[in-house]
């Protein structure tokens, strides 16, 4: 086997899902990372045994190496190094790996690993993506559609919430825990979005009055957000509907299958069965 | 009477709500489970008079040994226990005699019995479910069909909170109750949910900025949820709109009604009013 | 005048609201519930002066003598009492001027007159309710008919408290607060319907670990009731959109218009402007 | 450059978005704002050091005195200058700049500079808005068409949470912090709305029992508000689905664009790209 093909059978293993090995690692992997983030979290738990302490230390440090050497495979494994360091899971990966080494110099970084957490959004591809990729990607044209309607609406709240909170300020003042308008715009976020933590709350009757009134308005205008989302969705579904299926035999006959298969060149994705060349730099994709 | 007609009669009472016994038996018993529920929950409750308890652990036993020649009735009334014993309400019927006997063993495991409160969902079979099954079907369908992508949601709400709680650890410190990464998630959970219980709650500016964060989104996103259910309830429901209904004279008359009777031999549902054989495992249906 | 012409003339005041002194009267009678109200909560404040508690007690005897004496004039201005007697608004009348009567025999009655807040709701008879009357069906429909689905929803989610209330006291037992398992299962509905007091809190980290699957579940679960209406309301709206109005002109000029006209006789309300007798009993309507 | 000519270059920067000159002004204007109510909230934060309070004070007076030249500006520029001053925005402009002059004679009232806030509205007069139009307007719609219902369905809430607060108070008393009832009506909104302080939680089983329905009960009704938004903005969209476009050639070329000109005399707004006078007042636009 040639340097070259050693490379492709790494490639293989750690970006694709639909072979055996490949599917393997990726299965090994995301244990490593979900035992990394439970270790993470034990970490700063204080008051266990000595010994656990230690063996925290050792499975973080053989995690974290484990990772280096993935990160550095990854790396080297592909024509392209810039698609992958540069893309969203390329940052993640290194910024998982990062904190540990930076340990030695600043104290406290270990808990940066939880940025790990990240990584486990890999689950979606192991499992089978294709059938959640019709869905989905209606679901998240919907957010993405209600987005700025939903920034707007979140914008106003905001405005509503440091004009109250000013108020609430004036009418309560210092001694019932609305020490500052700061504070009390704080306070405000945290009663009309019906959080309601209680570690401040009105005393005098003005303030309780007022603070109903945005209890009432945050029960009320949750429904904006929710009706706006919803509307989106059920519009998305129906045009979809609409221009509904009604293919002819010779066009199902045209459709394909993709496969997890990733090019080894440019990381494109979405590759046919039957495909032998990247569909979107050209390079040839299996060599067997 | 022969004693496979005893058996038979058995049946048609503790299984089936059709028939006036049958319909009795199944009020007896959804009272008795009720009074069962408050017995084992006023057990737990301290300092009332001592008759009391003695009351209610009288009680407990005599409802326990009625649960418990019911439940082997329903195994010997029927002519494939197998089938009884393992489906849903099987196990629900065992678990609820189960704890107190072990209560000789095990101190404590009496207040297990509230699982009977399971058995409670029996009501829905005397209720005249045949108004809601065809409601309920489509509302069912309707959260089956949203449940992965309502999975999904979540799961990326938990890696949310996995980072962001790590955040407010680093942020708040121990002093303000953040005493580790776990119990920083726990925090997080509860704001985002907009549950807010206020045993824990930021106090320095840049918490306080961040919790506000975490609220606002938590206020926003709740709409993701509650759009999904609902595009896929209105989508259901336009759907069997459209194939409306538009049957024919002869096809109205071939309709058949079902009714609750139920298999002595395999306990299958849905029984045609007329039907003389078990359309599951062939088994005669009614002698009279 | 004759003693019937002035017995109509007092049906007209106090149960229309086309005529001036009708619409008079109620403006002032809901002034007079506004008041009353007020009254009622003020006298319940502690610390206030004394003369003012003098004040409230007269005028709480005012009212009530006045609600007492328009209680009797509704009965006597009507042709058929027993109509308005045991309707809704009979029986809110009654218990609203009764409390004070009894005050001389059970202390503490007083308070109950709050229960005049439900009078308040006449004032959607005042406002012009036919704009509101095609709408709020529709709305009134889509409620009404998801409520049977509605109900079996919080019945399961009552369930799933009492089991899961147990759960969290033999988790956290008395230490914490969960005291027993009613006041454990109280926790767990303050806890999924994410209001979240925080009188009562887990502290052990299993018990945290299931406030958490709690919370996540209550938040997600929020979605099925809004899905429910949701999907009611804009299917009610498609179909009235579907047979859609397309009336001729001939239909058009056949359409009334209806007034807040009540028949002495029955009560029956929903008259056309120029209708002579009562539609339901065939009772004379206006005399003029 | 005559003085009407000066005149209308100010009312072209400082009313209209679309010159390099009037983004730039509004940019900086908005800035302006952020800082100001910045500075407004970190005045009444105490325990800083002397020497910020007094930067704080300085920059107070710079934006206000910048404020008030601009808020003369648009008087002096505009050519019917009513039309301005009581606008929306005329009114908080006002508003904007006069606290910190009463701050000679009423101390305290500089707080009330926050009411800034409601000027980052203008925010979207820069963004884009044509955008935004379209959409909004049909949410805009949606939200206005759902009002009444809305303040209908919030009105019940209160008169539901009158009584129930009233019968809170008689059944909990003044020892669990239920002390009038206004305060357990307070209480009720608080815990209908989710929101749950708990800085006053009952702790009697009958308060805890009536607390658990209500809780319950406001967890089941958030759908209603819901399900008319969603349900009024879905229809709002079908109906403009339906009618939906086909414009024919000609009529694509008879469409306009409109800009964000301002009139000089009577400050209308949406103009056509080429127009020439305005389309309110009949004034002239542009002289260039």
């Amino acid at each position: 086997m040639s340097k070259g093909q050693t490379r492709d059978k790494i490639h293989e293993i750690i970006y694709e899902a639909d072979t055996p090995m490949g599917k393997l690692f990726d299965v090994v992997l995301l244990i490593l990372i979900l035992i990394s983030i439970i270790f993470v979290m034990l970490e700063s738990v204080a008051g266990l045994d000595k010994w656990i302490y230690e063996w925290l230390y050792y499975g973080e440090w053989f995690i974290t190496i484990f990772f280096t050497i993935e990160y550095i495979l990854r790396i080297i494994s592909i024509r392209k190094p810039s698609k992958y360091i540069f893309s969203f899971y390329g940052i993640i990966d290194l910024l998982s790996t990062l904190p540990l080494y930076l340990s030695f110099i600043l104290a406290g970084s270990t808990y940066l690993l939880t940025v790990r957490a990240l990584r486990l959004l890999r689950v979606f591809r192991i499992l089978k993506i294709a059938r959640f990729i019709g869905e989905s990607n209606k679901l998240v044209k919907a957010i993405k559609d209600s987005t700025p309607k939903i920034l707007v609406f979140l914008f106003s709240v905001l405005v509503m919430c440091i004009i109250s909170g000013t108020l609430m300020y004036l009418i309560e003042g210092e001694a019932s825990g609305f020490k500052s308008i700061p504070v009390s715009v704080y306070w405000c976020i945290v009663t009309l979005t019906t959080v309601g933590f209680g570690d401040i709350a009105p005393v005098t009757p003005l303030g309780q009055l007022l603070a109903a009134i945005i209890m009432i308005l945050g029960y009320g205008i949750i429904a904006v957000p929710t009706g706006i989302v919803s509307a989106e969705y059920v519009n998305k579904d129906n045009h979809s509907n609409k221009g509904d299926i009604k293919i002819t035999k010779e066009e199902r006959d045209a459709l394909v299958h993709i496969n997890t298969q990733v090019c080894r060149h440019c990381n494109a994705t979405k590759h046919q069965d039957n495909a032998k060349y990247c569909h979107k730099c050209g390079f040839i994709l299996n060599e067997e």
